[in-house]
């Protein structure tokens, strides 16, 4: 028989086991701490109704739908025109919305959900695209109205989550829609659709320069004023470097219509409350550059950087949203989330050498040197195990030096040798690979010198 | 704007965050036991190239198959012959087997992993049928070869899981494969495929009855002597009691050609090992009826069930196959595993009354009584929140009566009130929304008693 190539499709990130725990142990982190504020686990399923997915979407996401399609429809719809009938999710808050509207009398608002899985689009295939990535949503959803309090919580949960990641220092950074629409409207620019415009231009100061920026907006196709160009250059530069800094920055702003100023007082209140959530000043910052999706956020906006990494971009992004589910239920159910889109954030902190594969999820081998003496090995892994020490025993005979090799490249640290005189002597031998050191201990306190060590070496490396 | 309906297509378990908790806790409990035993987590993707998915299979999996393309592929595909490119995975083991060829260079052997992932199967709607389900495996993988201990690690593996969800007595039920075949041939039905359809008939033991089966058998199709149609009924009714009695089982089958004897000394091993694994003998048995499916496995084989639920039928299945990867690799890889179909076990125990809804993961509900002194309240979740308790603040001001009612609709067990008194005195008032009691404790006390409280929960429920 020919050989099929084992293979999988560009687009996927599929890791080896060492990698396969670090990444397991970002998934729990976030997931703690989720947990620790109060959220709630949902799981919706990757396959959804085509027809509740694409209610809302553009064509650009369109564009991106994976269809599915069971054989028997295969057929059956192979001449048919229009979509097929299934597609898989391209995000989590259509799903989000779907599930509570579905499920909207069995739900106790604000309903705090977290969810944690993958998601599907058709991208062409590029480097650093992704086709299936985990995110990981945290929502808060009100039944008719949401306070901006909430606004303030969800800074507090990234600070929690990113400083247990432990990679490196990171700004939260926040705008609000309100301010900036208003703003707009104070230099007669009130068009939605203009605005967006501007501010698509307005993104390009990094890579294009302030010179570029300002001639394209004073330009043929703006035809803005120079001095309308200017105040938008100085506002999308605006940051702050405390709080008091940032209430003085936005009172300079000076008056404007009504939106700018709802905008900048749930700004004011968010900021201040983000410090009373226990997040200290260093750690989040006014940004009034920030937008994010233009038609679907509706008052605060944040975007998280890492100070030290700032081309990774935003690592979690989220806002303050105005209904969740129109198109679902005419209940009026506004929210507030972030999602951390988990497999590029892992993908790029690998790239940046800031992840290291890990340590294995075993802590200890016990190596095989008598195979009569198996029973003794297994009553050994069996107490390690009774005390949540994670063990594997080999099974196999063969050379000890080739066990201890597998060990290495398998990186489990700890090895356990019990040969004839350990067994007299009522003593087991344990090799730390790591240190290259070896010592012996009393069978009875192997559990508690295991222990030890591996605190030892999880709080060490 | 017309409202779609919310909706989820028939064949998925959506679940509502009590029960998601419920369900977490079931994953999250075989996770720990499988790394306990030093499985190592492997995720692939949910789509495979449908050639390499497709290459093993039969016509019967084929038809269940999910193909997936994206807007695209679905346009240019459209009037093409054949299948799409890509599908959804129906099971773990086909992409384990891609998986192990694709890296093995890079794998340590014997190679142990665990993948708790969804798999989906185009399944006809009906009660109790599930298009996406839950498939948690383990699966150990030699090069070349596999001794047959690890035959008896995955019993103790499968003990250690259903111990700790603690689900009611349990048995694992074991036969091996090269026992059954060299029986067979003994009674002179030496053709795999006429094996198979006497077994397919033997099946039907429990609900047609001794005599149907033995009418059937000697009957016209098969044609079977009465005596030989006895044997056969004899020997898949075969059920050990304990050890010894499962020794004194086999052995009282009478001597065989070579794959008999073979099965039965493999058999003998496997289930002398297994109790040096420290799986009680109460706990596993012999049962010769056992045959899984036919073209698979080839050694021992491997069914779960609950004493008291037998109904249920198999909970955990598997056992050892002789090459894992032959459509994709020249290397022989032996293996043996298990799989437990987690959303189908969740939905059956939850139907047959054995699993309640749990209660929240959130162990605390900081009620709001006083909007000024939100501050002192986002304080004490702070602390709560450092002290590893998931906490919940109210955000919205809204009286008191309204808030324990959110907390107990919820599952919140534990609501903390700080009025004006509790502020005043250094006191915090816990209400126990279950015992439907409530008592005040100093501020400075406050995580310590929540701990002993919360762990009494845990323990009491």
């Amino acid at each position: 028989m020919a050989l099929t190539p084992a293979r999988t499709m560009p687009g996927v990130l599929e890791l080896l086991p060492l990698d396969q725990i670090a990444f397991q142990r970002m998934l729990d982190t976030i997931r703690r701490n989720y947990e620790r504020f109060g959220f709630l686990p949902v799981e919706t399923p990757v396959i959804e109704y085509s027809d509740v997915l694409l209610t809302k979407t553009g064509g650009e996401t369109e564009r991106q739908v994976y269809f599915v399609q069971s054989t028997g429809a295969l057929q059956s719809e192979k001449s048919a025109e229009g979509v097929p009938e299934l597609a898989l999710r391209f995000d989590l808050t259509v799903p989000l919305a779907r599930y509570v509207a579905e499920h909207e009398r069995e739900l106790s608002f604000p309903f705090r959900r977290y969810q944690m899985q993958r998601v599907y689009r058709g991208e062409r295939a590029q480097r650093g695209r992704f086709r299936e990535f985990y995110q990981c949503d945290i929502d808060v959803i009100g039944k008719d109205s949401l306070s901006v309090r909430y606004d303030a919580e969800v800074p507090a949960v990234i600070y929690s989550v990113f400083r247990e990641l432990d990679i490196g220092p990171f700004t939260i950074q926040l705008n609000n829609r309100k301010l900036m629409r208003g703003f707009f409207e104070k230099l007669g620019i009130a068009d939605a659709e203009q605005q967006m415009l501007v501010l698509r231009e307005v993104d390009k100061l990094d890579k294009r320069g302030e010179g570029y920026v300002r001639d394209t907006l004073t330009g043929e196709g703006f035809g803005l004023s120079a001095e309308v160009a200017q105040q938008i250059l100085d506002f999308v530069q605006v940051r702050s470097s405390s709080l008091q800094d940032a209430y003085d920055k936005l009172d300079a702003l000076g008056e404007g219509p009504e939106a700018m100023e709802l905008g900048r007082a749930e700004l004011k209140e968010v900021l201040g409350l983000i410090h009373a959530f226990g997040v200290p000043e260093t750690h989040y910052a006014l940004n009034l550059s920030i937008a994010r999706g233009l038609d679907y956020y509706t008052g605060t906006v944040y975007e998280t950087t890492l100070n030290d990494h700032p081309q990774i971009g935003s690592i979690c992004s989220g806002g303050r949203y105005e209904n969740l589910a129109g198109q679902y239920t005419k209940s009026h159910l506004p929210g507030v989330g972030i999602s951390i889109g988990l497999t590029r954030l892992y993908w790029q902190l690998r790239d940046a050498g800031l992840i290291d594969t890990a340590q294995s999820t075993v802590d200890v081998l016990v190596t095989q040197m008598d195979p009569a003496q198996l029973p003794a090995y297994l009553a050994v892994a069996n107490e390690l195990r009774s005390a949540g020490i994670a063990t594997e025993v080999v099974l196999e005979a063969g050379k000890l030096g080739k066990q201890f090799k597998y060990a290495d490249r398998a990186g489990i640290r700890f090895v356990l040798v019990l040969g004839e005189d350990e067994l007299a002597k009522g003593v087991v031998t344990v090799k730390d690979l790591r240190r290259e050191d070896q010592f012996e201990v009393a069978r009875s306190e192997l559990i508690k010198t295991l222990r030890v060590e591996l605190e030892q070496a999880a709080v060490m490396g």
